[in-house]
C-alpha cells in the first residue's frame, strides 16, 4: 500500500477538519512550533503543511499574526447554505421511523410557535431556588465530582420518592429505588427487565409516540389495546387478549393522566387491571410520569398501590413536573429490582449524583407543595385558554378533551383532516404541533392532533392557533 | 371479591412502610389531620388507623406530642440484622452472571482498601476548579435547568471536543459528536446502531468486563480474539477469523490503554486494523476511555484516524481523566450518526447540560492540559510504587504489566492460582480486587489479577498488598 508523505497527511487532516466545520473561517490556525510538538513533526514538514494549505488556498498568512483559516472560492458561502437535506428514514430502520421522521423533520425546522412539548414553560419551575440548592449541594459535598455516584441514585433522593410515594397510597421502599436518566430511561430498563426480543408487549391506543419507539428499538411486538378519554385503557379488550392465544409478556399503562388522552382510571379499574394481569402473570409496567400534575386535592392511588404480588413495575419522572434540565426519573422495578439495578449498571452507570442531592433538599421542604399546587392551578388556566382558542379557531366538528391536569389536549378533528399535513404545513409557518397519528402503530389518529399548554396564553400563541385553523380550512 | 374496610386498607398501608424502612423507628407518625387530608378520610377512619398500629405494638402514643413508630418485638433489633443474604445469580440471568455476581458481592462487603477501581482518587481531580465553572454557568444561564437539553448535547461541548481530536489527528466534527452518560452508554449506543440480537461481535481478550455485560444483555455473541500487553489484538488471529465462516458484525478495540491490558497499538497496527475491517464490513468500535491518561509528548493516533470510509464508531469518556461524577462520555458514530442520534433520544434523551458547560469551560483554557500532564506524572509514580509493592509481597513468578499511562497493572500469578478465590479472601480480610476471571468468557485468565493504582501509595494500600501476599501464599 502507498502512504502519502507526512506533510501530506497533516495536511489533509486539517482540510477535513475545515470542510467539516471545526476549524472556521477567520479562525487562526495552529503555529508551526504547536503543529511539530503536536504531531511529532520537523520545522520542514509543518512549514510544509501550511503551503500545501495556502496553495489549496484555504490559509492566508497574515504578517505578524500568523496564519488564519480563509473560506476557498469553491466552498458554498456562510449564508449562501443549501436547505438541509430532505430526512432520510433508511437510516431509522428498526426505531420508528415514522416517530423518527416527524422528530427529525421538527428539529430541522425554524420554529416560533412549539405546541408539541409536554413541558411547562421554562419560568414555571423553580429556577432559583434549584440553583441556590445546586450551590449549596455542591459546597457542602467537595468531592461530589470526584467520584462515581451509587449504581441506584443518591441515598437522600431515594428517601425523599419513598416517603412521598406514601401518600399517594404506595409503598415503594427506599432500598427498592433506582434513579434513572428520566422516565425514558426507566421504561426502557423495565422493558429490558422482564422481556426478550420477539416477546409482545401491549400498550393504550394512542400512546406516548416515544414508547413506540422505544418498544421497536427493542424489536418488542406491539400490541394495542383500545383506551378512552373517560377511563383510559378499556378492560373488556384487554381481558379478551389476555385470553387470546397470544402471550402478553408486559403492559404499559398510564393510569394517571394519560399522554395524549389525559384520562384518569377510575380505582375500581386499577384494582382490576392489577389482578387481571398478576392473573395471567403479564408483567404490568406503571408510567407515573404526570402523577403529580393531577388537579386535585388528594393525590389518586397509583397501579402501584393496588399491587399485593410484586407484579407492578413503577416508573416517575421528574422532568415535566419539576426540572426538565435535570433529566431525573425513577424505577422501583418490584420483584425484578436486582435485574434492573444490574441493567441499568451495565447501560449507563449510576446517575451524576448533584442534581439528585439539590432537588432532594427542595423536596423535602413544605416549599415543594406549594409549589406544585400553584403549577397545577396555572396549568389548569392555560389548559381552558388553550381549548377556548382552539374552540375559536378550528373548523366546526373539532372536539377537545378536558383532562384534570397536566399539560396536554387531545384534538380530534373532523374526519378527513390529516394530523400529518396539518404538521408539515405548520412546520413551514414556524408552528409545531405533535400529528395525532405517531401516537399509534396504525393510522387511526390521523385525524387527531395533541396540543401541549404548558406556556401562558399570549398573542403569539393566539395568532399561532388562528394559522393553523386557516391551514385546516385550507385542507376543505 | 371481599374488599377491606378503608382504616384496614390503610393500617396495612403504614405497616408495609415500616417494614420495609420507609418509616422508620422513633420517627413521628403522620398526624391525624394530615391522614385525613392526604387519604381523604374521615376522622373517624384515621383514629381507626392509628388503634390499628397501636394494637400491633408499631405505634407508640406520646402525651401533646404524637405518635410515634416503635420497633415491634417480633421484628429484628436494628444491629442485630442478619448478614446480606447470598447473591442470587439467578436474577441476572442475560447479563452475564458472573460478572454480576462479583460486582454485587463486592457492593454488599464492607470495603476498606480497593483495589478494583480504575478511577483515580478524588482529590487527583480538580475538584475545585470544576465546581467553580459549575456555580459561573449556573448563574449566567438561568433557564438551564428548565428546559430540557439538545439530544446531541451542548454545542460548547461538542466544539471543544471536536477540536481537541485535531490533535489526536481525528477529525470528528462537533455536529457528528453525541454527548452520553458516560463511554458505557456511548458502548450501547454503538452497538444497538449495528447491530441485532444474535449477531456476533469480537473484543480483544482479555477485555472490560462491562462490555462483555453489555454484549450479553444485548443478546449478542462474543468471539474473543487474543490480545497481548506488548502490541494489542492480535492482527493474525484475527484476519483469520474474518476469513472464517462466522460473520462477525463489529470488532470492538482499545487501540491506548487496553483495560486490563494496558496495552498501545503500533501505528502500522492501527492502520493495518482499520483497512481489515472496512475490507470485511466489519464495523470497528474504538473504545478510547483512557486516551488522555498515555503517558507521551505527543498524543497517540486513534482508529478513527485511519478510517477513510467512515467504519469507525468512536466512543470515550471524562470519567476517568476529569470528573467520575459527571458521567460525560460522547460518540461520533460515523455514517451512522443519524441512527445514534435517534437511539439515544430513545434510550434516555439528551444529557443534563450544566456538567457539559462547566468542563467545556475548563477544558478551553490552557489548565486543563497543563492539569493533565500533572494527573500522567503522578498516576507513573503511583504504577511505580505499586508494582514494587507487588513485587515485594507477591509470590516469586508473578509479572506486572508496565503500561506506558493510566491506571491499571495486570499481574499474572503462578498458574495455580486463583483469582477468584483471592477476591473472595480478599473481600473478608476488607480489600477488592478484581479477579482476572471475569475479563473473558473462558477460564482463561483466573491466576490473573487486575490492580487499579489510582490512589497515592500509603502504609494503608502497602499493608493491604502485604495481606493479598499472604492469602496467595495460603493458597499454596
Ligand atoms: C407518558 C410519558 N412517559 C415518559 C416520558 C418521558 O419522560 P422523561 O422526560 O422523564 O424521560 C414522557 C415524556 O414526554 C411521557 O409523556
Ligand atoms: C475500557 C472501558 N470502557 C468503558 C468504560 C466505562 O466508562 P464510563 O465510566 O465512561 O461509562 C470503562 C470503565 O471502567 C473502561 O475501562
Amino acid at each position: 500500500m502507498h502512504t502519502p508523505p507526512l506533510y501530506r497527511q497533516l495536511a489533509d487532516h486539517y482540510l477535513d477538519a475545515i470542510r467539516s466545520g471545526t476549524l472556521k473561517t477567520g479562525e487562526r490556525f495552529p503555529s508551526i512550533r504547536l503543529m511539530m510538538e503536536k504531531h511529532a513533526v520537523s520545522l520542514s514538514t509543518a512549514v510544509q503543511v501550511c503551503r500545501e494549505l495556502e496553495d489549496c488556498g484555504v490559509l492566508e498568512a497574515r504578517p505578524r499574526s500568523g496564519n488564519y483559516i480563509r473560506q476557498p472560492d469553491d466552498l458554498p458561502k456562510p449564508g449562501a447554505l443549501p436547505p438541509p437535506a430532505p430526512v432520510d428514514t433508511d437510516v431509522y430502520v428498526g426505531i420508528h421511523e415514522k416517530v423518527s421522521w416527524v422528530l427529525r423533520a421538527s428539529q430541522r425546522a425554524t420554529i416560533k410557535v412549539n405546541f408539541a412539548s409536554a413541558y411547562c414553560a421554562p419560568e414555571l419551575y423553580p429556577l432559583k431556588t434549584l440553583q441556590d440548592h445546586m450551590i449549596k449541594a455542591l459546597r457542602q459535598n467537595q468531592h461530589l465530582l470526584g467520584a462515581q455516584g451509587p449504581n441506584c441514585g443518591h441515598s437522600a433522593l431515594r428517601n425523599i420518592l419513598a416517603r412521598r410515594a406514601l401518600t399517594a397510597k404506595a409503598n415503594l421502599p427506599a432500598e427498592r429505588i433506582v434513579i434513572t436518566n428520566g422516565a425514558t430511561e426507566a421504561l426502557n430498563l423495565a422493558l429490558r427487565a422482564v422481556t426478550r426480543p420477539g416477546d409482545t408487549v401491549a400498550v393504550e391506543s394512542p400512546t406516548f409516540y416515544g414508547l413506540l419507539q422505544i418498544l421497536e428499538s427493542l424489536n418488542l411486538r406491539v400490541l394495542e389495546i383500545p383506551a378512552t378519554a373517560h377511563a383510559g385503557i378499556n378492560l373488556l379488550a384487554l381481558e379478551q387478549l389476555l385470553q387470546g392465544a397470544e402471550r402478553i409478556q408486559a403492559l404499559i399503562v398510564t393510569p394517571n393522566l394519560q399522554n395524549p388522552l389525559g384520562s384518569i382510571m377510575p380505582d375500581a379499574n386499577k384494582s382490576r387491571l392489577v389482578q387481571l394481569c398478576a392473573q395471567h402473570t403479564t408483567v404490568l409496567i406503571e408510567d407515573d410520569t404526570y402523577g403529580d400534575l393531577v388537579d386535585t386535592e388528594q393525590p389518586l392511588s397509583t397501579l402501584k398501590h393496588w399491587d399485593r404480588t410484586d407484579n407492578v413495575i413503577y416508573c416517575a419522572s421528574l422532568n415535566k413536573t419539576l426540572a426538565p434540565g435535570m433529566r431525573l426519573g425513577w424505577i422501583s422495578a418490584g420483584k425484578w429490582h436486582e435485574r434492573v439495578e444490574m441493567l441499568k449498571h451495565t447501560q449507563s452507570r449510576g446517575c451524576e449524583a448533584l442534581s439528585q442531592l439539590a432537588v432532594s433538599a427542595f423536596m423535602k421542604t413544605p416549599s415543594y407543595e406549594r409549589y406544585l399546587r400553584r403549577l397545577r392551578k396555572i396549568l389548569t388556566q392555560q389548559r381552558q385558554q388553550m381549548s377556548a382558542g382552539i374552540a375559536r379557531y378550528f373548523p366546526p366538528g373539532t372536539c377537545v378533551t378536558t383532562p384534570q391536569g397536566g399539560t396536554l389536549l387531545w384534538v380530534e378533528l373532523p374526519r378527513h383532516h390529516s394530523s400529518l399535513a396539518l404538521f408539515h404545513e405548520g412546520l413551514k409557518a414556524g408552528i409545531q404541533i405533535s400529528p395525532g397519528d405517531i401516537f399509534s402503530n396504525t393510522r387511526r389518529f390521523d385525524h387527531f392532533v395533541r396540543i401541549g399548554c404548558g406556556a401562558p396564553y399570549s398573542p403569539k400563541i393566539d395568532e399561532a392557533l388562528a394559522t393553523l385553523g386557516q391551514l385546516l380550512k385550507n385542507q376543505g
